[in-house]
């Protein structure tokens, strides 16, 4: 069996513009799969060929034989259009953008049980949390509600995600109070107007936005929200008074209020939170023997009992605290505040509110003054783009985190979601998302299809419409417990290590993402955290890495290597030429640049590149380049280069011993 | 000869975190030159190895034995800031932050006749320039002078670069106009200013800015510029009155007053335009024998003469222009505007104006309102960081040009620069920079060192103390010829053909900066293209491309190689994650994903290998990597990742058919 590799020389010189078609011995099947389609060019390399073992790299490669000309291009662009326009309306893409259509057809009995399980379960959940969420928008507690059932139904036909329940989320809370302060015209605005950038991302396919919040700015900002949000609730757990915006004003209204806790608030809070916590471990108890086919009936109802206590906790507090709350309040006693009247009924079916009226108390001064739509307009600035992309970040992790490998459409989740919260803002929702909380909880009951939203959203109708007279008895103090026993597992300390372990400068951004979320208005916060990636993506552009090999050639001519480690681009291309420069000046022996990890170039580059060329050829020393992708040699070749390349080391040398006996001989 | 490469196989997991330390079997000599020193860990990999022919890529590489644990690197900060705070006193650094200690003692006879031709050549060239470059930044005359020699005589002693003749330049001063608008205690200031801006950027190694204006933001910018410049002086070449900032402005302002055309005016403009542009063609008028040793001495006088003629053609065209001026006015004729009196003698030393006074004309009317340090400053705003940078890039580009491959350093050029402009500033110059056209004369002159400086400075100084009288009669259209003639050169169509052919994209963000330069203040005009390439940088950080080669193992086991293009950062590390998921969900054979590209990964992406790596757990189908690099395995190990990677072919395929076969089995 022969192993030598094939030697190909290719001479490029300016004149010799038409790419010499070269076909690879044993072509392996390549695709480019997708990459800057315009701009890298349809070449490409089989990066490994397994009939020539041992051999890694490339001397052989394929050309795409339809180098098409300007013109051809440009006549394509009509027959493009039309096909862009058509595949608009084919049917593919309508089953993408209703995903309904596709499992509807297919629902099946098994699946209207899970649905109805899990339905029901996250039905339990999202009731004492929307009670609990709303205080931490600032808003009574019937808001959370309203925000809670349409948008679940509407996610049913456009999710694509078959375990994101929709509705209000801390997190989404908190940004929410940060603009609207308690408002609730501008929290229903807000709540609108999220809901169309989001519809309008979805649609401009803009959701690989969030690629561009890295894992460690996302842990800084939830950590930093996650202490915000507990912060608010300890004036609830006291019963004392606190207003504040960003974690140091909330601190320092609570501290200035401190003394005036209550006991029977403190009492009831602190207890809620042991009992939350230590109600959490309960699914973790596991009767009888650790598969389930071995466990007995008795073992089983035992362990699946353990298992809903434990998910419904929040459920069972609530009830619990309120009976509490309700036989003290009959005995004409009140230890500790609870929510108070919520409207009972549905919310009526309105646009939402374009103004803020004037509001005035019953001696004639002005409680609240009018605001335009322009005025509320200005004051979310630029919370109508992080509210939206916050609210993807949350919807997506949901679905990552259960996807089980598939691939998760965030245009269609920008979609359904911002539908889904246009519709809320009709009905005095407040922005809302899918919830990661409850979303864990709607995959561990069994959920199959979307369709367990719509049970979901019955039982929060059920509540606003019967139960909201006992809600009047719910102690703050005990939802206040609910929200802290959650949101202290959102600081994600356990992050830092494997961070610190695994890439120490990842932390910079994460840090700072943290403190500034904390220190600044929380959006500024994570915007600063991006701000820093983008920072890190661009050095990372800006410096390449250069490896240097001082090699020998048969015949002792000594040379040098250099292998530029990533693409040659703008911000790089002149940071390699005086590294280039710099080496060759150093050693003055024939120089070879190996560009086997150059997968693109740009005009800047080809030009440096041009007067790299130059400075050798006027100190007379010798520049080769080595494995030069064909698309960069179209750049270069475009850029009118004079260059010789090789795609064989030994070709290489030889022609290195060649130019050196001639040199002599001259 | 034994062609066989050793295989290694390396099995991680989380358990086993220390890295194995493995050496290449003749390694050759790898030196990580430069690099995200922290972030890329210390471990690099020989792209290639000669011994071992037809070979490419790695299963050898060289891994560091100083692990250092995370306490050692703490103790070593210490040592390393008493280092760094010696270096910054040693002789190189002092040689290399004076650059004049180096080449003055070298100083010799022949550099001196060098640079007293050349000093004296740009002399003559500067005191056109700077009269007329006066009148594109709106102020009188006599500024342009102040601001060329006090500059020189700093550059001699601070500047990196021979070529570079410290003044004012039609850009610069096309900036200064943008902002100060013909008030010449806000142009001092900003001279001031910026010259501070300069020198802190220098001094915090700032100069790598300049690597993100890419060559067709630059090109477009200059463009842009020139056209706004000869804008500018059309109503000074029709000896018309017109007024305005932005290239529209402009011609609407000239299109309104043109039917006040002035005859003398224009038609000494004009001729002046036609004479210059065939001076310009002089030099390449070319007697006799085309080597210069072969021609007589006649030839020889002709030619250098011709090159004269060409070189001074602004001086003479002044000169010539002035007498026809001053002819016609001691005839008490005035066909044209002159630019009158020009203030004889040198400037006053004194620090430049930190506010505007009031200015009243005779009847008591307020013509300039007092301004403030403030005021100013507001108005300046992101001048204060685009001049310095504009000013940069003019500056290292003469040094580019004439550099011969030699590295230019920006950092002492920036400090160079700033000092001069803050000298400039206590003398009443405006902002100014290396200017491209007088270091093209000064190279072409023979200058040898920046001592040729000194004579262009003394020249100027001896124009203010004896020749400004006879400035009086200057034609301004004569001046507007000079700079019409000079930066209709600058307009860069012909870039426009070489990139359309090597890469269309990159005319995208050339054109919107030009068409932004000229429809927007020219600072927003310069950021909206920077701001579109590092869009184009962020896109292509986050899409990389994956190229897929189906592959058999010597058995005929199916499986799939997977090998992405670049490093695995955040933004792109979800991308890639969906598409190997995509593709081992349609094939459902064993992938591999071969590491030979990726020279980097951080946290994020190291996260999102390990979801990855579940994924196919889940579906229990394989997954490998092959050639992954040591520090790339370091982050995965940081981030407890466990996941089987091998460094040869033959290895990894004989792994494959033991899993299966052991699956089968099962």
């Amino acid at each position: 069996m022969d192993l030598r590799i094939p030697r190909i020389e290719i001479r490029r010189t300016s004149s010799d513009t038409q790419l010499d078609k070269v076909q690879g011995i044993k072509g392996a099947s390549v695709y480019n799969i997708h990459g800057l389609a315009g701009s890298q060019g349809s070449l490409s390399i089989p990066p490994i060929h397994r009939d020539v073992p041992g051999y890694r790299g490339s001397n052989e490669f394929i050309l795409s034989d339809d180098k098409k000309t300007t013109m051809d291009q440009l006549r394509e662009i009509g027959p493009w259009c039309r096909r862009k326009y058509k595949s608009i309306f084919r049917k593919k893409i309508l089953y993408k953008r209703v995903p309904v259509l596709s499992w509807l057809p297919k629902y099946n009995g098994e699946d209207a049980i899970g649905d109805l399980v899990a339905g029901f379960t996250v039905g339990l959940t999202v009731i004492p949390q929307a009670l609990a969420y709303s205080s931490i928008a600032g808003l009574p507690a019937a808001y959370g509600l309203y925000g809670s059932f349409l948008g679940c139904f509407i996610y049913i036909l456009l999710g694509s995600c078959k375990d994101v329940p929709m509705g209000p989320t801390a997190i989404a809370s908190l940004l929410t109070f940060q603009v609207t302060n308690g408002i609730w015209q501008r929290a229903v605005l807000l709540c609108f107007l999220t809901g169309l950038v989001e519809l309008l991302m979805g649609l401009f396919a803009l959701g690989f936005l969030i690629d561009f919040v890295s894992g460690p700015v996302s842990s800084g900002f939830t950590s930093a929200a996650a202490l915000i949000i507990l912060s608010s609730q300890v004036k609830d757990l006291l019963g004392i008074t606190a207003k504040g915006n960003t974690f140091v004003e909330q601190w320092q209204a609570i501290l200035v209020d401190i003394h005036n806790t209550r006991l029977g608030d403190a009492v009831m809070g602190f207890t809620c939170i042991v009992v939350l916590l230590l109600m959490r471990l309960l699914p973790r108890v596991k009767f009888g023997p650790p598969e389930v086919e071995d466990q007995s009936l008795l073992q089983k109802i035992m362990n699946k009992t353990m298992w809903l206590v434990g998910t419904a906790r929040n459920a069972i507090i609530v009830v619990v605290c309120g009976s509490i709350g309700a036989a003290f309040y009959n005995n004409g006693q009140m230890p500790f505040k609870m929510i108070g009247d919520v409207p009972k009924g549905l919310p009526s079916v309105q646009p939402p509110p374009f103004y803020v009226p004037e509001v005035k108390d019953a001696n004639g001064t002005i409680t609240q003054e009018y605001e335009s739509f322009g005025d509320m307009l200005g004051s979310f600035g630029s919370m109508l783009i992080v509210i939206p992309l916050i609210a993807l970040l949350e919807d997506v992790a949901i679905c990552k985190a259960f996807a089980n490998g598939k691939p998760v459409d965030a245009t269609q989740e920008l979609i359904a979601i911002g539908v889904s919260n246009i519709a809320n803002s009709f009905v005095q929702g407040y922005p809302g998302t899918g919830a990661l909380s409850r979303g864990a909880v709607n995959n561990a009951s069994g959920v199959r299809t979307p369709f367990g939203g719509l049970y979901t959203g019955i039982i929060v109708i059920l509540a606003l419409l019967f139960f909201t007279p006992y809600f009047f008895y719910i102690p703050k103090a005990a939802l206040a417990a609910i929200i802290i026993a959650a949101v202290i597992f959102m600081v994600e300390v356990r992050v830092v290590k494997p961070m610190w372990r695994s890439k120490k400068t990842d932390l910079i951004p994460g840090i700072a993402a943290f403190i500034a979320c904390l220190a600044l208005p929380i959006e500024y916060g994570i915007l600063v955290g991006i701000g820093l990636n983008v920072v890190f993506i661009l050095y990372h552009a800006a410096r390449p890495k250069l490896h240097l090999d001082q090699l020998i050639t048969p015949c002792g001519i000594k040379y040098l290597m250099l292998t530029p480690d990533r693409s040659l681009i703008f911000p790089s291309s002149d940071f390699v030429r005086n590294l280039i420069n710099k080496h060759g000046l150093k050693n003055q022996t024939p120089v070879v640049i190996d560009c086997t990890h150059i997968y693109g170039a740009d005009f800047t580059a080809a030009q440096v590149i041009d007067t790299l060329i130059k400075d050798f050829k006027m100190r007379n020393q010798m520049l080769l380049f080595l494995n030069l992708k064909p698309s960069v040699c179209n750049v270069f070749e475009g850029a009118e280069l004079e260059y010789r390349v090789f795609y064989d080391i030994e070709q290489l040398e030889k022609a290195i011993q060649e130019i050196r006996r001639k040199s002599f001989q001259a």
